[in-house]
């Protein structure tokens, strides 16, 4: 099969690779219908991650199950699937908790490699959730937005406890922070400001829900929001990028007893302890179980009540992924969909 | 009147002071029946905290109100009242939200001291909590500790999600850490495992609803932990020490999804942001707004069904308020009581 592989900063190749096979019996292999470029991919590929050999890429898919293991209960060849980054076992108390991205028997897709014709995903059952029935074409992008872009944004606004009556802020115009104002729309939010310097992305914000657009960043930016809030600052703020100044412009944009919902990669971020203990905040985040949010959202898309796909600005087919990769790198696309 | 007054790191010296007056219509003024000393008052004592010339000592405090300024509508000269350390208007959108420690008018109790004969008190209505009727003698030290050390231990239980079902972790000893262990208890927590090394300590938390005991510290108290809960962690951990080590062990027996509960202030302090990404736990804490808690901790005084006092293992005149600083400093004592 083709795939997609990271052979070292800023090198990726689409290439020949042998097609996965059931390993395990409670594997499935799916055919991908679509992949795409992540922001945490661009970290290996700028170099920023260490690359460990030729690496194979993708863990955002939706797919048509091909073939099943013999423990596989739920699925069956044929079927339309959505998946998330990490495949857990949806079982163990973890999960049941909430927190597949932390199940105890979790296995990272990224490792494995989505960006390619075939996939193998780990723990089926727990894993795919089964779209109603094949979907139409136009649905595929906001499917596969399901499987990490909107399924993260979503954890954020639901970690910061956006909801009716409350102002909520989105540090990060990238994907996850213009779906992260769509959940917060779709959570009841009054008031959504999305941080953002970028027309186009301002425009797709305030398409999503975002009522104030502000340009400011760090601590200008903060003052912003406590103009609009009394002086009081956000209820809810969605930290949506992972650097240091990304995290404490969130904790700083919040009001005491407020929430913060972070999902953007922290690299480099140390959090100050006496800072965070006077702010009073709430904080929760980290790698976000998408799993929990899937029926919901794959059931919010297929009825069309909301358009996630949108925030996929190129849509290349799989052998062309070097250039979706760049295009990302440059922010000359917000998101790449790939078509193998 | 007779006030502690600290000098210079060491040096606390009870001295006569100009009696406190009505400065403001919302103060009251009030005759401390007792107050004490509490663990943050040691950061200046150790000189670990700067100390700006003699500075007068105390936040925590019941008393009889002794005169009521012209706007106070609540309270009444002979009322036995219960207070906390930041004076709050009670009314602001943030005291309404239960954040009364982050009032937008909070003024600290602590730059006023306590630890005296009389002691004015700012927004009094707001901050003010007046018991059904003079409390018995008995009932004062547990009254006491609700200004504080309960209040604060409560919250941090609360913060952690303490609750039916949980396997809630205590780090700290100290009356905060101990009191939390009560809280949680009262807030129905199935298990309580408290880090202690003390004995005594160790048989108060048995005595206020510790199930489990651990002696060991740091990543071999996190293992201990685990060992404890399936390898998961536990669902709430109480953080109430403040240092590097002990919010590191506190997120780290914590398991995915679960919640951290902090309290320590906390002094030199880096919560390294990648790490904490990946523990997927809630963290929140701060100053904690015993206000919201005080007419439930009253009441569950005064009907004798939590005896909170007993942490108080010294007893002393103010006039010896020296050797009660010392007896903290040095852990004779977990906490000093100090009658003026």
């Amino acid at each position: 099969m083709r795939a997609a592989v990271l052979h070292a900063p800023g090198d990726v190749r689409v290439e020949d690779r042998p097609d996965p096979t059931i390993e395990k019996p409670t594997d499935a292999v799916i055919r991908v219908t679509a992949a795409c470029v992540c922001g945490s991919d661009l970290w290996p590929y700028r170099g920023i991650e260490e690359v460990d050999g030729p690496a194979p890429m993708g863990h955002e898919y939706v797919g048509v199950v091909e073939e099943v293991g013999s423990d596989v209960r739920t699925l069956e060849p044929g079927q339309f699937v959505v998946g998330s980054f990490f495949a857990s076992d949806n079982t163990c108390e973890i999960c049941r908790a909430g927190y597949q991205s932390r199940c105890v028997n979790a296995v990272p897709v990224g490792a494995l490699g989505t960006q390619a014709e075939l996939a193998r995903i780990p723990l089926a059952d727990g894993t795919l959730v089964a779209t109603p029935e094949v979907p139409a074409d136009d649905l595929v992008p906001g499917l596969l937005a399901a499987s990490d872009v909107l399924g993260t944004g979503w954890f954020a606004a639901v970690a910061a406890e956006a909801g009716p009556g409350r102002t909520v802020a989105v540090v990060g115009d990238g994907a996850v922070g213009l779906l992260g104002v769509l959940a917060a729309r779709q959570l009841g939010a009054e008031r959504i400001v999305v941080f953002s310097r970028h027309e186009s992305r301002q425009q797709l914000a305030r398409e999503f829900g975002a009522t104030d657009v502000v340009a400011e960043r760090g601590d200008e930016g903060v003052a912003r929001i406590k103009d609009l809030t009394d002086g009081l600052g956000a209820h809810s703020v969605i930290e949506a990028v992972g650097t240091q100044e990304s995290m404490m412009q969130a904790i700083r944009a919040t009001r005491p007893g407020g929430h913060v919902g972070y999902v953007g990669v922290t690299h480099d971020v140390a959090i100050p302890g006496e800072e965070l203990f006077f702010s009073g905040v709430h904080l929760h985040g980290g790698p976000a179980p998408v799993r929990r949010f899937l029926p919901e959202l794959i059931d919010l898309i297929c009825k069309r009540e909301i358009d996630p796909g949108r925030v996929f600005d190129l849509d290349l087919p799989l052998d062309q992924a070097a250039e979706g990769y760049r295009a990302m790198d440059e922010r000359r696309a917000i998101k790449t969909l790939l078509r193998p």
